[in-house]
């Protein structure tokens, strides 16, 4: 049975996948009178006096909501809200394994961002924090930052920095296997939606500022401002491009490149374009189901060190390393944002859950099943929430 | 320790009473490659299909979220929505334990009529139905009815409907034992809020027509209409009072009354206002936790059944027998509605849980922990949505 059939059956006999259940005893009226009425008008009237104590007496400081419209469910598109529901369960019960956090997936009837926002604001008193969720590009980019900016509890929309803050993790890996300096690295990213907008950001920050990005428009480039949405005009100044675009392809400014980034579509990078890059190029192919490269290829081309977002290839990009453990790590702290400082910490930690003597050209990202993982990211991250100042507690 | 006291240690010593958990399993890659992606795209492809699959292959028919705006939460008033999440929580783990539903809670930090109608419509499609809670009246009347007509999920206000459909289910007890029939009986009614609202209603189905009612701006009455707002005004067809108000008092219309329900505040009947009334009355004193009248002071007085909301004296009109049943049976019919019809199913559900030859004067209620009613309460709902045609499957 092919995994597609095989989660098909899962899902229709489990009936989807999370429960909510009681950590508190239910069974006599001894019980009932203190989680219930009457009893529980005393954490009511203590967090009316003093609005902190909800995190003491409910569940609030465990409770994320994963949110999402539908606008961008996997590679799937805008396939609306109900559909994108086993997703959102599936982020839920990844929370919960991954990092002890509680929960529940709300799939909106609108793709207005406004409505979005207002929404969001007004369900925030019984969140800790919001998980956004495969909402599309660049409209993601302005919720998520209106949101942090309006909401005191941690927003985090993981389709943007969760890819990114992995593949920084690898880069940061892939230089210290290889005694390279990561600010002399060129960069080539295909791809500027939400993630490849935030791996930018992310390497930008790393210290990398030779970045060339590429999109279905072609090389981003100053003289195409007036095709750009959004913070898409952003990317032209936060890349580097030729001055005048002679050849506007991606193969045109992957030659002479160090790295190769993409969160883009199968096939688009040729063994050819691998030879024509810098010598023992590092590869992130990441687009899925099927890479812009098939690994074995990148690799007979030149390439040193291959990352995917698949589980049957080494280097696995996957995002459970990051998110769980920097909501862990904010919900602990009753961190008021997660700012780039905490993801770059949470880059750094994933990066360091490899020592050195481990490292290898097929083991530069941790499994994603290293339980270690989530606990030194929700350490890094708390560390850094109190160092930047967002911490609470 | 009292109660109070032992109700904040518990719900410290667990940090709230709810938490979200996993149906399925998720300890291998091939378990997360079904749960997650890549295998999570089958059943999204099939919800995109066909909508229905949503109750399919997702936690969706089984997930009710309990929302408040925290205007009205238990005797305590407009504490907002940060202070009533112990009581959402509650509630919740009120609906697991009784009848398996799950649910969480949604405070919103909002108390306007339209924004949380627009909330709790965006929020719909994750939604297998909505528990309306602790929201003041009569806003909570409008925003129930609005959202009925304007979802196709189930929408239910537990404290204008769980009380009444209790008390129903009560009277119509009080009249088995007592070979008294129920449309004979005259009935004064103290407290036209939320509850009180619903209970005249319910006991108009009921073939109940002789219903006074009393608030703090004394006897029902049409002279009044112009102080009642909104839906307030309905009462006033609803209800019987003297042509012209000579006596606004409520020992007043109490005189040669039946059955007295209070939904007030304590205190407000007096044993000379039972003694008034006729000959073995029925008294429901429902105010909490010091009721309208106490029972030893109305039996006293010749009530022939007292009954109450407090857990320490018989006959306790607890809602818990009401709503969790109530959700199980309209989700599990995937109703688009719970309907009046279904709501006095329930009631007579419940009173048929004691069998004719129990009854007595101090057991006209079951208990709340008899687990049979939630499921007979369930298998009546179920029965009457599918014969008024608002059953899905």
């Amino acid at each position: 049975m092919d995994v597609f059939k095989e989660s098909l059956s899962l899902h229709e006999k489990y009936r989807g996948k999370i429960e909510i259940n009681s950590k508190v005893p239910v069974s006599t009226m001894h019980d009932l009178s203190l989680a219930y009425s009457p009893g529980v008008a005393a954490p009511c009237e203590a967090i009316k006096k003093n609005e902190d104590d909800i995190y003491k007496y409910t569940s609030k400081g465990n409770i994320v909501a994963v949110v999402t419209d539908g606008s961008a469910v996997l590679g799937l598109g805008n396939i609306g809200p109900n559909a994108a529901l086993p997703v959102m369960e599936g982020k839920s019960i990844l929370l919960k394994e991954f990092a002890d956090v509680d929960s529940f997936p709300l799939c909106l009837d609108t793709q207005d961002v406004e409505k979005i926002i207002d929404t969001c604001k007004i369900i925030a008193p019984s969140l800790g924090g919001i998980n956004l969720e495969d909402i599309s590009s660049p409209r993601c980019v302005e919720i998520e930052r209106r949101l942090i900016d309006e909401l005191d509890i941690p927003v985090f929309h993981d389709d943007q920095h969760g890819t990114a803050i992995v593949v920084a993790a690898g880069l940061l890996n892939a230089c210290r296997l290889t005694n390279r300096k990561i600010d002399d690295l060129k960069v080539v990213i295909s791809g500027t939606g939400a993630a490849g907008g935030s791996i930018i950001r992310i390497l930008r920050r790393l210290g990398i500022t030779r970045i060339t990005a590429f999109d279905l428009r072609g090389i981003v480039h100053k003289s195409k401002l007036d095709q750009y949405v959004g913070i898409e005009k952003e990317l032209v100044d936060l890349t580097v491009a030729p001055d005048v675009l002679t050849d506007d392809t991606l193969g045109a400014i992957l030659t002479g490149a160090d790295v190769f980034i993409g969160v883009s579509a199968a096939g688009l990078v040729s063994k050819e374009m691998v030879e024509s890059m810098n010598k023992d190029p590092f590869i992130f192919a990441m687009a899925n189901p099927v890479p812009e490269i098939m690994p074995e290829d990148a690799l007979e081309a030149g390439a040193y060190i291959v990352g995917t977002g698949r589980s049957d290839y080494p280097n696995q990009v996957n995002n459970v390393l990051a998110f769980p453990g920097i909501f862990r790590g904010a919900l602990d702290v009753r961190a008021r944002k997660i700012n780039e400082e905490m993801k770059m910490a949470a880059a750094r930690a994933i990066s360091d859950c490899i020592p050195a003597n481990e490292l290898r050209k097929d083991y530069i990202v941790p499994s994603p099943f290293d339980k270690n993982v989530a606990k030194k990211v929700a350490e890094a991250v708390m560390k850094e929430a109190r160092a930047t100042g967002v911490a609470r507690v």
